[in-house]
């Protein structure tokens, strides 16, 4: 069961008769046959309901101020070609009445409510977008969480962990600037790989022939459907746990880097590809960021000194996170060198424009703003033990 | 005035008691001081409105088949916390009333409905989409068009004419593709650019030292708005109308192409640039049919037997008139050389992905879908004409 709710808005340069107007429109309505019912808005425009054959619902509002909004509520297998010619003769006869005295008219695409398959992923910054998903390919429940496989004819299939959109078939451009956009040199290097559960990191690392790539996904699930679903992402290199140069470590990624750390075992480069958290306004009451800085701490820590940490960063209209994070390394008591790289992954429907020589890799999905303020504040406090200690060329690509 | 809409949808996995869930919320609207009026729907679920202070008006309908859905309506200005609260309350109560047995909770961002600036430019396959377009830099309207610059923060400055997105500060990407995305060598060549009144592909092709390009752009209200509000498009090439390599002829393109057939000028390159135009799903009966079908005739008597010309395409999930076009291509009576170029441009917000070794430099905006069909056949015809008189090797990059 699903409804399709259809916007047809006409702004106009000065308040017009409203009554009179609205009067002007009912034929319409009676023509199809739908039952008007006037209410008393106490004071705040006109507004009318209407009742149609089918379960059709409409609403026309007449604000004082000039703007007049009508809806139309249709269920799922109504005449689409009806409903159209509906919403043209409201056109026109709004048009006749206002003598075409009218700023602009506005008709939407239809918003789709209640369809099996959700098409609607908002933005960082909270803008509404329709993707062109038709179908849901993979949903599993995991221990540790939702997720979804849906596909888009223009992006592939697209990978969703809790609501989030985290990689699509389309987006290779997130794994090469998570790597360093071809300027770093894996031959011969050892590569750890946090998350990445897709497999575009590893496979597009096992390419450039380094020693050996440690991957630590916590999730068996993302692999399994990635491995099946996700093949233009991730090759082959997920049918098998381990390859010539690498291997997958199906573990918590905490004990594992405590693990590394206690044996001395180090890394050329750490690739931090873990998935959202839940967003938080107030990081320090969020358990999320204790873990954050744990994770940046334990990964300088296995970081040799010349090593080179990468990571995700965020949307760059999120600019209050980006001055918070720039304030935050301008405090540095030792000097950090980074850089910032801002790409366009297609499915996010985002562009991240480079600023001044300094580049971010943005990668964001819905939640993952707050997640990379407190990430940064756990970078802040990272850097400094970091560098007390190894003292590692610390490099947060796309840090925000 | 403007208005936003929320949307806050409940997909049931079965029918619920409608009437008792719905008496179950009631408390809500009635702490917000809401009135409630019950309407007949005649056998389509239950549908219920309210109007609340300043101006608020609630839709909460519960359909047989399981889905509820909840509309607000609210004014400029309205409390949003308060309004937050309304909708957190609400979804907090459903899913009490309901045990958590749901399948699927969604919010929308709010709809900006009569906004001073306008959000929303559908996709080219008609998905809803909210730019983060927050000023309107130039609007004028010229003899041929309207013209509308709007600033996005991501985007920079966006060119839109009569509605459709044509071009943002951010879309090097759409020039370098319609210039042959760097395989081609401009220099010392002769260059026609039909359109082009951002400037980009000027701007851009003066750096790879033709010998001399000439750009026929017909709206001199484009020249002057892209001028000063797509520096970064432009540069400065349109500060002045001809520099040391081009010449800017503010004309109609065809009495110029006529003339210059006439004189046998001729070009290594033609660029068709030129605008969308306005859709119609009869080609036959669309006067803009003929005038397509001469461009693309003059544009061949105009281009050397060597010669290259370019052009945009539209969006993939066009996808009829794609393997329209492929049908067309492939009934033709002499082998037409072409490649296609599929390329993200940011500020389309769509995807074009590459199919097998076929590319397209798929450009679009809202109307240029059916163009494209109309403009194949044009293109079909034409490879007819151009091969039996120039026999020219004809590129369509990006064609449909």
């Amino acid at each position: 069961m699903a409804v399709r709710h259809y916007t047809l808005d006409f702004s106009l340069p000065a308040p017009a008769d409203l009554p009179a107007t609205m009067q002007g429109l009912q034929s319409i309505f009676q023509e199809q046959e739908m039952t008007e019912t006037i209410h008393d808005t106490e004071g705040h425009g006109y507004l009318v309901t209407f009742i149609g054959k089918n379960g059709r619902f409409g609403v026309l509002r007449a604000h004082s101020h000039g703007l007049v909004t009508f809806d139309l509520q249709c269920c799922e297998g109504d005449d689409v070609a009806q409903v159209d010619n509906l919403l043209n003769e409201l056109e026109k006869k709004m048009k006749s009445l206002l003598h075409g005295n009218i700023k602009r008219i506005k008709r939407l695409p239809a918003l789709r409510r209640g369809d099996e398959v959700d098409r609607y992923w908002p933005t960082a910054d909270g803008r509404l977008v329709e993707y062109d998903i038709d179908k849901v390919v993979y949903e599993e429940d995991s221990v540790y969480q939702n997720i979804k496989i849906l596909h888009s004819q223009q992006f592939g299939n697209i990978l969703i962990l809790n609501g989030d959109v985290n990689l699509a078939e389309s987006d290779l451009a997130y794994t090469q600037a998570i790597m360093g956009s071809g300027k770093e040199n894996y031959a011969g290097k050892e590569v750890l790989i946090l998350g990445g559960g897709d497999g575009g990191i590893l496979c597009e690392a096992v390419k450039l022939k380094p020693k050996m790539i440690t991957m630590v996904e916590i999730d068996q699930l993302v692999i399994d459907g990635c491995r099946k679903h996700m093949r233009k992402t991730c090759g082959n290199v997920l049918d098998s746990l381990t390859g010539d140069c690498y291997e997958v470590l199906v573990e918590d990624c905490v004990p594992v880097l405590k693990r590394f750390a206690e044996e001395g075992r180090t890394f050329d480069y750490v690739i931090n590809d873990l998935t959202a958290v839940p967003i938080s306004t107030a990081p320090e009451e969020d358990s999320t960021w204790e873990f954050l800085t744990l994770i940046l701490d334990l990964s300088i820590k296995v970081l040799r000194p010349t090593g080179k940490y990468f990571t995700q960063g965020n949307c760059v209209n999120l600019t209050e996170a980006l001055s918070q994070y720039e304030e935050q390394l301008g405090t540095l008591s030792c000097r950090v060198d980074f850089s910032k790289e801002v790409v366009c992954v297609p499915s996010y429907m985002e562009l991240y424009p480079s600023k001044s020589n300094l580049y971010f890799v943005f990668v964001f999905s819905l939640y993952w703003s707050v997640f990379f303020i407190k990430y940064f504040q756990a970078c802040f406090l990272s850097f400094l033990s970091g560098f007390k200690s190894l003292v590692p060329k610390l490099w947060c690509v796309g840090s925000l």
